[in-house]
């Protein structure tokens, strides 16, 4: 099949990108190396050294990949993901190109609403370029977008009684940030886009993804992917074993009862070659909880203590999320299973592979870049404890670390 | 009390404002005038003559209104809506500044995008303005959120028991347009700073409202608002008074069976007045269904049929928008007549007032603007049989009517 990959320079479309090409597609990428400029904006870096997007793809076919067309490009822009497609001419789009950070949509107002017309429009862009061509949509949403209700949740549809009556509806969401409700907003557009214009999408709510190391990212050093553990794009494991690499307390957020929905990168990458090639029907608007196990995080964090070379202890920080720190968790996992993904559950010998990693590259660590300083409860945040960064205030160059 | 109207120069924005004024509060409004620029690009224009926002305002002070002070601006521009928030200091916020019909949304990619980037940011600017100011948000939605479900429709809120659980959250939407798609992207984003920030925000699920007329309007014919009857702007009612007074058929979408919660534009302002004068908590994310009854739309043509002075017929159209012809329909409105709202229901009186005045600005209807061109099924539109309005093709001056 032709896949073009939407954000394909980021951290899971890259490796998406390589794992379609492995298993014998014709794919192109399509990004506009925003995920760098955020790292510019934030002083922050991949903690792996990753090269730029024509080097990635370089190496990918020196090394005997099936070769990825790239194209530069930012899909918020009118007629451009129509005209990339028409020039590659895909069967189906997947579309990773949102912006993806939780806290960094929390900073302030206008971190609020880049996140929010980034990812809306961005998403629409796509919706008018494939109505009416066939194209098969693969979208990345999010777990985040239920919250945690007190229900079971199911994938994406809710069969509904209500006062003797039924109907089938959108699953009721309850998201936990400006950038999960653009997730949502999304969902909802797409949703709408397969009933008017027959649209046939695949919205992956995908849950938190740990790893950065697939089969294709172990052909050569060069095709790494990012490894983010900041405050702003790290996510849970990544970043605890950054701390346990310093050899500093993990920190949880509350007492860390908050459970989700976790995934490796390996299934992550399998998820989306799944969905590929099982497309949707025309006019189906498709909804998979992409994740393999549910985890609290301090059941996390005991585990990464318990791999960690050295002695380390768990440190409880006050939640700067407003979330409910107990809750009750249970979420409908079956259809990826069901089309044949095989998961890699989270085991010793992968956290232990991670903490090695961190501890390879622990001198590129910026110690000041993970301590949560974004706080739901504020409108207006600093990014670092002894900066701020109002409008005329973003980090001068020289504060930045180096990076690729 | 002091209360800040968003939209008021808008068709509910200036009569809102104006009774809020005679009921003995302080009134400002906030405009950008983008309502006639509307106007201006699709060659449209109010029935009824409508004068200046700067013009009605000195009207409403020399007929002896209590004064409202008027603000020029757009809330989209951020750190407009906060300052002027800060000069005129109000305890409540009612924001009627969305782009708001659901047929202008969908002409193209372009109306598209600037129906959900204009609604999205301009709430999400008003909703970083108050959070931690103890402001209640009084905000226009619609009752087009839902869709037509085959299950009750509650105010905002379901009590949801699922697998043996309980949770109560919000009632699942199916929304038909982008537009009608703006407003729930609009409801999850102010649900979610009510639980964040303890904004106190009072969500108003509009039906279509018909009539032009409020005890406001009446003191001078120069405080009148707009009558829109065109394709895009127009509302059903409206609309098939301005086609009896031509003489032609009423038109229907398919059969006209379909069902929807309407009242009439004295109830608007007085809801808007309720909601304001009984403000919701803190924190507290408070749904009004707000209509007073619902109406099929080949029932309402058979009224406006009967009282018509002439003969005329009922046309039944190929339904442009994609949305069910016969449909299961009941939906809660309690809240508002708890809190004292007394219904003008609509009676025949009402009919006929609005058919005399379609009849005395008869000169002054176009009829090219009343047949239906925007398809919901096509991803570019059209606006008149004759003539495209592709990007380089707006209408030129001299197609427009005069008009204000």
């Amino acid at each position: 099949m032709r896949i073009l990959v939407l954000g394909g320079d980021g951290f899971l479309g890259w490796v998406s990108a390589m794992h379609l090409a492995a298993s014998g597609h014709d794919v192109a990428v399509l990004d506009s190396g925003v995920r760098r400029a955020y790292d510019a904006e934030l002083g922050t870096s991949s903690l792996v050294p990753i090269g730029t997007l024509a080097e990635r793809v370089a190496v990918w076919a020196a090394v005997g990949g099936r070769p990825i067309e790239a194209f530069t490009g930012d899909v918020c822009e009118p007629g451009l993901v129509a005209g990339v497609m028409e020039r590659f001419g895909p069967e189906a789009v997947v579309h990773f190109a949102e912006q993806r950070s939780a806290p960094y949509s929390m900073i302030d107002r206008d971190h609020a609403v880049h996140t929010q017309v980034n990812n809306v429009v961005g998403t629409l862009n796509v919706l008018y370029a494939i109505a009416g061509t066939g194209v098969h949509l693969v979208k990345l949403g999010t777990m985040g977008e239920y919250g945690t209700p007190n229900v079971d949740i199911e994938e994406g549809w809710l069969e509904l009684t209500h006062r003797g009556r039924r109907d089938r509806v959108l699953f009721p969401k309850r998201p936990g940030s400006f950038y999960h409700l653009s997730k949502v907003h999304d969902s909802h557009n797409i949703e709408f886009a397969c009933r008017v214009w027959g649209v046939a999408a695949t919205d992956l709510n995908q849950g938190v993804v740990y790893g950065v190391e697939t089969d294709e990212t172990r052909a050569d050093a060069r095709l790494g992917t990012r490894f983010d553990y900041d405050q702003v794009f790290g996510t849970v494991l990544n970043r605890m074993v950054v701390q346990a690499a310093l050899g500093e307390a993990l920190t949880v957020y509350g007492s860390g009862g908050q459970v989700r929905g976790m995934l490796d990168v390996r299934d992550t990458v399998a998820c989306v070659r799944l969905a590929v090639e099982h497309p949707a029907e025309p006019g189906e608007f498709r909804v998979f909880n992409q994740f393999t196990e549910q985890f609290g995080v301090r059941e996390l964090a005991e585990r990464v203590r318990s791999l960690a070379p050295a002695e380390i202890k768990i440190d409880e920080l006050d939640n700067p999320r407003v979330e409910a720190d107990r809750h009750y968790y249970n979420a409908a996992h079956t259809k990826l299973l069901d089309l044949g993904l095989v998961p890699h559950l989270l085991d010793d010998a992968t956290i232990t592979g991670l903490l090695r990693l961190a501890h390879t590259h622990r001198d590129r660590i910026d110690r000041r870049v993970i301590q949560p300083t974004i706080n739901w409860r504020r409108t207006t945040n600093a990014l670092a404890d002894d900066e701020s960064l109002a409008d005329d205030e973003w980090p001068a160059d020289d504060e930045s670390p180096a990076d690729e």
